[in-house]
This record gives C-alpha cells, structure tokens and sequence, in this order.
C-alpha cells in the first residue's frame, strides 16, 4: 500500500510517498518559492538507499496545483519515476495546520469537508489557502481517497480552563479565539513511540513532549492526551523560536504603535519572522549559533541561554500541571540532535528529578533512546519524529475505518 | 519621626501619614475620579484606633495637585488634624511606577532626578506624569525631602536572559523594551519578612512570591534577589487578573485587528480593563466568584479555575528556574485573605514538594504564618504586604545614608 502525503506552507510544499509495508519511502521531496519569479524543486527517488538518485529543477510556479502537478510527472518519469501508474497510490494524506474545533480527528476530503475547511481560513490565513488548493487538485488528479490529518487535532482534548484565554467571552464565541495548538502530529507521535518505548500502554503516560526545531513548542501530556500545549491561537506563543518571538508582553504591539510609525501588521511580521534567536543574534540556526558560542559572540550566548531558559520554565509549568511525570521527551531538529541544547535545558532540574547522563547524551542516533541517568526519578528520551509517517498512518487507519 | 506616604494613579492617589517609631498611622486616605466632575476624597483619622474619625467629601479635583493640596490642609484642621505644623513632617516617600533602568534604588526627589524620571514617561504614560505631580506639588509645599521608591527596583536584579524578550536587539536598545516587573515594593517586602520569620538570612532565601489582588504577579526569589517575575514592560502580562488577561497570544491583537473594527488602543483597552476573571464571568471580586461558585455558576468556576491554574503555572516554571524553593509566599488582598484560592492555586503540587494543610490555611489572621503540612519539603506562607510601610522605611533610610 502505497500513501502520497503532502504538507502545504504558505509558499512551499513537502511530499514523501511511503510505502506502508515497510515504512520505506520511495520518494521524497520539497518545492519551494512558489509564486515567486523563480522556484525551486528538489526531488529524491529512494532517499536514504544506494539507489538514491536526486533532481533539482528550478523554474517557476504559479501555485500550488502546478507544483503538484510536476511532481505526479515524475512520479512516473522513466528515469525518476517509482511506479507506472498513479493509481498504484492507495491513499493521499494532507498535513492541516489548522482544523480549530471542526476537526478533531482525521477527515476524508470530500466537498462538504473543504467548505468547512474554507470557513476556518481566517484562522490561518497564510496556510489553510494553500493546503486547500493541494487537497482539490489531488482530489482531481487522483483516483484515491485524501484524508487530512490536523496539527491541532492532539490538542483538541485540552481542558476549558487551558484552551481558553482570559478575554471577553464574546471573542471566542464569535471569533474563535482561543489556544488551539500546533506539531499536534508529531507530539502524538512522539507520546505513542515514547509510551511503546517504556512499555506503557499509550492512555496511561505522562510526558512532557518538547518539539524543538525552527519552530519550537511543549506540551503537557496527561494518560496520553494533550492537556496543555505551549503555543495558541498561533504559532507565534510559547518558547523563543527561530523568528519567533514567543511569549512576550502582548502589549508590545500598542507600545511599537505608539513608539514607531510601523502598523500592526508590520509589528506582527517583525515578531515571527525577525524575531526569537535572529532578533537576539541574527541568526537562527542553532548550528551557527553553536559555533559562535564557541568564538565567544555574546549575543549568540545570550540567544541560546534565552531559547533554553524559555523551554525550562515550560517544563516546570507543565510539572505543576500533571499529576506525575514519566518522561520529557525531545524531538524535532533541534531536540533529536542538539545534546548542548539538551544539556542546558535540562541543567538545574534535578530538583524535579531530571537529569541526563552526558555520555548517553553525546551519542548520535536515529533510534529512540533514553538518556537519563540511573539515579533520575524522571525519564529523559530522544523520540524521533515522523510526521509523515504519521500522516500517512493516520490516513489508512482512517480509510480502514470509513 | 513622621513619613508621608504618596501612591500616585493615573487618576487617584493614596496617602498615609506613618510615625515610625510605633509604625502607628496617624492618617490615611484616598482621592479618587481626579479630573471628573466630581472627585472623592476619604480621609481617615486614626485609623484602625478607638479615635479614628472619618471624612468623606465629595468635591472636583482638578489634578492630582489639588488633592494634595486638599490633604496637607486636613493633616492640620482642627477637627481632622493629626499635627500643628507641616514641618513636624520628616520626609515624604513616592510610590514610582517605572524606574526603568535609571532608579534602582530609593531616590531623592530633585530637579535632575524628575528630569531623569519624565524622560521615562514613554514606558508608564499613564501613570507616570501624575506621580511626577505629585512629587512636584509635595516638594513645593512641604520643606522635608522626598524620596521616590520604584516598583521596577526590585526586579533589577534580573539577569538579561530573563529580562530581554526575543525580538530585535534595537527594541531594546532604541525603544527600551524589556521586562521591567511591577509589585516590587511588596515582592520585596514580603521576601524580607519571609526570610525574617523562618529565622534564614534576607539573602540567603530562595522563595517564589505570589502577590495576587485585583492586579497579580509572581516573582521568583534567588539569594533574596528578583530573578524572575511574571509582569513585563506592562503589568498586562502575566497571571490571570482581575480586569488583565495575563499571559495571551500576542497575536490576538493584529487576529483582532484584522476581524474586528476595533483599532489597536481599544484592543489594548479591553484586554487591561474587560479581560481576566471579568472577561470570563463578568465579575471580578474574587468575593463575588466565590459566592457565584457556591451558587453553581459555571462561568464564575471557570474563571476561578483559570486563575488558579494561570498561578500554579508560574510556580511550576519558577520550581524550574530556582536552584532549591524555601517557601511559596502568599500575599496581597487575595493572597492573604482567600483560604479557597490558596488551597485550590496548591492542589496537585504535591510532586513539588508543597502540602498546605486545610486547618492552618483556615484560619484567618493579620499576622506572618505558615501554612504547610508537616510532611512539606516545601514551606508554604501566608504574609501580609504593607507598602507604604516599606516605602516609608525605605525613605527614611535612604535619607539616613545620603
């Protein structure tokens, strides 16, 4: 069984197709500056194997649909192709970002769906657009079923007083506004693999789940479900992020007003995209980062001991909000293959009775792994993430079900 | 020796006259609607006493001047009257809102310093050029010195990463944007009693300070120093409040902006004025939730729950942040008055080591006390916030020394 999943941002998109027998992927791939004079694809046919083989192509895309369209091309291609036919693909899953209240479990596409979905745009403006436009033209190019798997979906078992924002009644009644949550595919994920790890059933496991890439969130996990998650009605909330200012005074935003002749949407552009550790350091790699640590910048120092800081205050929160603890697990670029971020992060916590072993720490690995030391009360794990194949799992268990 | 406390508002002040031998007051009072059609002026005598006299008056003010000037000529009335003289007044003591960087510690008030302090207008438009006035008229009309001591002072000791936000350096360095903290009188206060009444040095205790009235914050204590604290540039940010949001996505404001035809100041206006509890349940005396939640009213619940839990997040995050916690301290109108509150703000904290024990937090009394089981590896108190006493002591110490 072959799933085609697909993951639209607001000017790129990525796609892997996998074959569910093995998890391996057949192809994988990214087209990015769509709209723009010049674009961009990358394509890999069995990344990751000796057969690899990779195109680059750049040319322009006027949309999405037509970024789709030259990727079913060569999914059949003589030379890059990896099956004769499209209908060889069983299953198309679709990442959404934001599936607010509506949906809260995976939802095959169909018309009635994208009508809804459409209604939620003004709660992602820039992504839900185009990860529309992916399912539709799918839906048409495709004999297949689509199935859409929401980032917010983990999150929807949040509690009233947890989701909700302490503001007049009225804006959530009218207007949605409330905390929704975001890398929902991945927390799950990582919760279920880091459960199966320990040899704890899935419903029973406390963690709290730290998804650190340019794009950074924590979240609380209660018996296996998300009782508390670090970003909200967007993703610019919770920890300091690549651009991202995360948690600040909100009132930031009338005092730059006031202050400076740029308007609201100036300001808000400035806090995701020239913020979190590029406002600090100007950049906003940790690998950079890193290595002017190492020369000695401040800036890059000061840029990373506030990145750490912000995540150790959120797991202490999320300590004072589940009963017990299990284990903090770590994922995303960031958390999977930082052990200097792991190490700072979790220094001073053996108070809550974390603590890592610095030589497991050390070890680079794919595998999910503990690295706590014998004496810890609380486990410390690095689970991998795979949001595509969750997305593509999530897709045939959906289809299964139908 | 007799020292006049000032707390200037944006359109009220506060006053108490404090002999300081006996930390008796011989006065105090309130002038509030300063600039409406009608004002009110509450002046008490001997408040507290078997003398104690009140005065109401209901009478236009048109600044903040003439309130004080309406004060000082009661100091002396014949009826009213706690002196023959204004000179028998040793010192007057201001309350500062923000002393940003400039004020950090107690100041005499003089030509250069109120310069200093309106160049600093910019960060507390509101509240800053009535304080000003205020020192202003009392230096004109009383031949003592005054001393200005900041709410901000307290928490200067925070180390940059705590008190930088993760957006462009030039914020900072252009705009002054950082966290500046509020409640600083009382944080300190508190902490120095604290560390007093377990018999620990003022700066060898570690303590995390939950000041919560109808404005809240949480500070985190290291070595009887301000590390963190859960108020920002503004007092917006934070816990839960009475009329304050507290902690929001920043970007509701552009999300409401866009939705709404609201600009960005009333925004700001309905999260500093119609959020927190109110926003909630339209209430926000806590007296007034509790009695709504005896009589079953769900929203009043849910308000009172996101309170709480907006608290204990702060705790938990300080836990993280702390080497080792000495003590969670309660005060200000609800810290020291509302048993329910502290016992629900505690409930599942346990893992960290605090336990309050239902009896003790029962009881209701004026007096510094522990309220923590016996098995708490964690002390958990309950103490009494006096400002004015602590701006007095500070004003006449600074005036000792200089």
């Amino acid at each position: 069984m072959k799933i085609f999943v697909v993951n639209c941002g607001s000017s790129s998109f990525k796609f892997q197709l996998i074959n569910m027998e093995s998890s391996a992927i057949l192809c994988s791939g990214l087209v990015e500056r769509i709209s723009a004079a010049t674009g961009n694809l990358t394509y890999k046919q069995h990344p990751g194997t000796k057969n690899s083989r990779e195109l680059e192509e750049e040319r322009a895309f006027a949309n999405h649909s037509e970024g789709i369209i030259r990727v079913m091309e060569l999914l059949t291609d003589e030379t890059y192709g990896v099956m004769k036919n499209l209908d060889e693909i069983s299953a198309c899953g679709h990442r959404g970002v934001m599936g607010a209240e509506k949906f809260t479990k995976p939802t095959i596409v169909e018309a009635g769906m994208l009508k809804t979905l459409k209604s939620l745009s003004i709660l992602a403006p820039l992504h839900n657009p185009p990860t529309i436009q992916g399912m539709e033209i799918m839906n048409e190019m495709l004999p297949c079923p689509s199935v859409a798997v929401f980032d917010t979906e983990f999150h929807s078992t949040m509690p009233e007083h947890t989701y909700k924002y302490a503001i007049p009644e009225k804006m959530y009644d009218e207007f949605g506004i409330r905390r929704y949550g975001f890398h929902g595919t991945s927390h799950r994920y990582v919760s279920e693999q880091a459960a199966d790890f320990m040899g704890k059933d899935r419903d029973k496991v406390n963690l709290i789940t730290c998804h650190l890439g340019n794009g950074s969130s924590v979240t609380a996990v209660q018996d296996g479900r998300c009782v508390d998650t670090s970003m909200g009605l967007t993703p610019l909330s919770g920890v300091v992020m690549g651009t991202r200012s995360g948690d600040i005074d909100p009132a930031i935003y009338p005092f730059l007003a006031r202050q400076t002749k740029n308007n609201i949407e100036e300001i808000d552009a400035m806090l995701n995209a020239e913020s979190g550790l590029k406002g600090i350091c100007s950049m906003n790699d940790m690998r950079d980062i890193h290595s002017a640590r190492a020369h000695g910048d401040p800036k890059a120092e000061l840029a990373f001991q506030m990145f750490c800081y912000s995540i150790r205050k959120y797991i202490g929160a999320y300590f004072a909000v589940l009963d017990r603890v299990d284990s903090i697990v770590f994922t995303g670029g960031i958390g999977e293959n930082d052990d200097i971020a792991r190490s700072s992060i979790c220094a001073g916590l053996s108070g809550l009775g974390i603590e890592i072993d610095a030589q497991k720490n050390s070890i680079r690995s794919p595998e999910s792994r503990s690295i706590a030391t014998e004496q810890a009360t609380v486990d410390t794990m690095i689970i991998p993430t795979n949001e595509e194949l969750a997305i593509a799992t999530a897709t045939m268990n959906t289809l299964k079900v139908a």
